[in-house]
């Protein structure tokens, strides 16, 4: 942690500084230039709280050095991570396809899709049981019953399921169903769900906020981390800007961004981040040579029928082909489906 | 709602259209011009559920034309409303002031600074018992506890309380305590919070999500309204733009744009919009001067000691020489300080 | 200066460092925490253009402590300026009001606005000549010929007159007619014009760039500064954010923020920022209480009949009756009109 | 264009507006709703100039429904194009890869860079001889000096040269020396410049503003384009957001959002837009899968000395690197080096 004092604190003020940051056990160096002194704190930072050295008098601003997320933080664990998800390796080397419907409509759309993206490529369904909307007229899923019919595509397909949770509740009933978890923007920083999906020991995959930072994400993921489960994805699904010709802006250069700090895997989800589905093919393959573990997609029987997201949801036959086309990009960036 | 067609759509896409439309019992009405056919569909489009009309043959784009929030919406209630808590009002012709520290600390600071806000002139203290924090490191609240000593401070001074509940566990216990319940900016779209808000039948302040609209803010009100509690104050503490000189970017206009949209009362935080100490003062006195009905604003004993947000909390004299500042302020708007 | 090196940068690159630092004069003060090294750099960082420290081995980042800008910098001036234009001072104590319509469309729409916005009250006369309009197919302005009504209704009114200028040659006319440049918001990094408007010597208001930060802006005002042209008035006029309810998100938190970085006066747009006319009256209100030195309005004798921008302007009567309801808020902030 | 009247409007107003839509030649279609009234406007909209429906009794507001820009329009010219820079396409089938140093230095390092992109792959040589820089203290470029420069390195390699230009008088400088001009974020909006461009005939590389959308982006290039040169290639720098991981915040998507609304080509630039060396190359790579037409890339003989943007520059064996990296990418996309 860096002290900058202000052009024109006293000695007395410097000194005090000092004092306060000793006093805890820490050391503090000075350094004076001619305009402003800086103090440079040494140690357990930590041993500071409820010091508010910030409002000290004399100081102009404080400028921290080291972050504040540690398990998921790539200094402290330098090699990039391969999450587990029953026998699915998500991580270096391996492509993910996540697959389907927005939301779970009915039990028949669910295993007619479960089947077309299994056959596609696809190692994950998955579909919303759970579904944050907006307005409170709009429909709201099926909930367990999803859940019992997103088992059922399991069983009959061998995918993994994957299911966004909106609540404790949700979270409990879930865990019973699906193997992993999926807790979406809206939730990033509902710190007691992210709590309990890292009590689960469930693998969780995160999406980022709709205007978090990065660091706020990574931070996100401690939350779960800090619980003693470190099975955790995170996934890229746009964020907020002014701009309005795509649903949010997706942000590709998170990917490089994470792979400087943190060993966890991410996947991108081009459904969501541009909202139209022509734009989908273009961005997987973006997605892909940029570093991406995998993907995730929407995908539906009848999008011009779906109760939610429709228009950027692709048919069958366009995810199939999403995958052909997908396969030499993969080879490039040395990754095998899985 | 309107349907823009694609310039080269068919006269069969046309029709096609036109006939799913009249297929649900609503009426389509037709502009055919130059470059593009416009369709305009009269009737409750909630009929329309499950048609993909974006997404048909021909289709261009949907505009819609009325908003999806009903019960909040000055449309339907064209009269400014009161919201009682106990014996207070909040709405026109009154100012409310709510304040004390982000985070209850301990017995004594919340007591001291209850008797403190309360003489100089607040009808509500406000503190933190959950505290939702960006790292799972930092200061997470007393919890219990915390609002324990709220409903203590309650019965000393006479203030209403408030406080911010995180999740349906915190909600179910704050609901035994305090007036009025504040959903935070994270969990503005914790929907499974807000219904169970909307149930409680408690007094609501919602804060703003730091990249919400006002539209989505607005259907996040629908939301507790919906269940039948419209008891229900919005509060704008600033929006996350680009810029860092403030902590978030006040989004002042944000007052006369909801007194066009919606009958709530609405308050600003000045406290968290700006996060700096010497900016609170001239940004209250522009809520006051824009039309704000109250004001929440962060006040400790001892803001260089404070576990959070000390930068951005009065001492005991600041909020007193605020409030003595503020008053002309409100004779001019028209408001009485509850 | 501040540099902070790797957590496993080695000794031999943090002596490197320290050699590079003093072979150009500059001391370094050495902090060695437990998990980085931190070099404070003293002295004239100027010195060190051409070698790129950011980059060198071991060097994780660099922290710059001083601002760029120096003339307009409140450090090196403490005392808020007053601009005078002819008489009129824009400064402490003082509200002026700048009014007009967004583009000059013909001579007498001109001299009959000049007429009503000096009777109401205000003591500038604004109206573009040249109009940076986002379509090449949008009414571009009436240029020179639009000047010269600017100064028949100065000399009709002795109202100052401010024109927009957006290039050289219109700068190098305008001059010859005109009290006050404005530079608009597309050009607040047009580096040419500003330079330019800094040699004229004439007073210049400059408006914030539509995503520029408060330190750009400060940065683009010391361009014409640094020129030897102090005579500087800055205005808000709204960022652009994601909220769409308003043409654009005023800062108003600028105007505080403005005041502890800056001696230059500062006058907001409430026209611009929020393009709505009922808008207006609040958002001036708030304006005044924060603050602000003056306002700039559009005011158009047909707003349903403007060629530009009528959505948001004020007619006479409405200017008139903003005046007077300003005048109380005035008098509370301290300020006369002018 | 569509107006859509209040919920309340009576008879007489729409009746009104139709009587203004008719007088004016044009056709009025109206469609009465359970709730709201929408009329559709039929006919050559600029015939309603001077006309402010926004603004007629009853109305509520104006949904435009085609497009302001038309020689860059895709939908008036549905055949992508290729740009002819002396003998090198830019377009379908070509990858075109710019590179050189952020500003030209000095006669040796220009020199020894073009020598190493050419022998490394790339078209053009690019290298700024007019700097905007935010601080008027920095480096402002070698201007003219520069430009003879990079002719002498077009001379000695073959290379096109591309150069940015900031004003009025720096591009009928430059029209002598270069075969590409550029025009940058921060003059995208700069309407004298882009007119002038247009009425130069030379090629432009047009750069997207720092907050500018996609749609005002291509009416800058309308801009253009309407003084007869349709000579313009787009260039997606980054956008700006409240990400502070990266400089700007590249968004990808608008290469699939340009090809589906202007058949002009487009290329990225990954330097400005992530600001980070290492961040360059997975970049570069999603650039070329997602479908763009070219990149433009900073590289310095010895980026540890360059006199700005030294951290986001590649060396040559870098770039080289960079290069060979790419060619399966374009192989895959069916694109082939210029």
């Amino acid at each position: 942690m860096i002290i900058i004092m202000k052009p024109d604190a006293s000695e007395e003020a410097v000194g005090k500084i000092k004092s306060m940051i000793e006093s805890r056990g820490l050391t503090a160096h000075l350094s004076r230039g001619d305009q402003v002194t800086i103090v440079g704190v040494v140690g357990d930072k930590t041993k500071l709280q409820g010091t508010n050295i910030e409002m000290a008098e004399g100081v102009d601003k404080i400028l921290p050095v080291t972050e504040s997320y540690k398990v998921v933080n790539k200094k402290f664990h330098p090699e990039d991570s391969t999450i587990q998800v029953r026998n699915t390796p998500i991580g270096p080397g391996h492509l993910v396809m996540m697959a389907g419907p927005c939301a779970i409509e009915n039990h028949d759309m669910l295993l007619q899709t479960a089947e077309a993206v299994k056959k596609a490529g696809a190692a994950f369904l998955r579909g919303g049981a759970y579904k944050p909307r907006t307005s409170p007229y709009a429909f709201q899923g099926l909930e367990e019953e999803g859940l019992r019919y997103m088992k059922e595509a399991r069983e009959a397909t061998g995918l993994n399921v994957i299911c966004e949770v909106t609540s404790l509740k949700a979270l409990e009933t879930a865990v019973k169903y699906v193997d992993m978890l999926q807790i979406g923007a809206r939730n990033m920083q509902n710190f007691e769900l992210l709590k309990e999906a890292g009590r689960s020991g469930v693998p969780v995959m995160l999406k980022r906020g709709l205007c978090a930072t990065i660091d706020e994400w990574l931070n996100a993921a401690e939350y779960i981390a800090s619980e003693g489960n470190t099975n955790i994805v995170l996934c890229e699904r746009g964020i907020r800007t002014y701009e309005t010709a795509t649903r949010n802006t997706l942000d590709i250069s998170a990917v490089p961004v994470l792979r400087s700090r943190t060993h966890l895997p991410v996947i991108i989800d081009p459904s969501h981040a541009t909202g139209v589905r022509s734009y989908i093919e273009p961005i997987s393959k973006a997605a892909v040579a940029v570093g991406a573990d995998g993907l995730i997609v929407e995908v539906h029987p009848c999008p011009s029928c779906a109760l939610s997201d429709g228009p950027q949801s692709l048919t069958f036959e366009q995810f199939d082909h999403l995958v052909r086309e997908l396969k030499p990009y993969a080879a490039l960036a040395g990754r095998e489906f899985v």
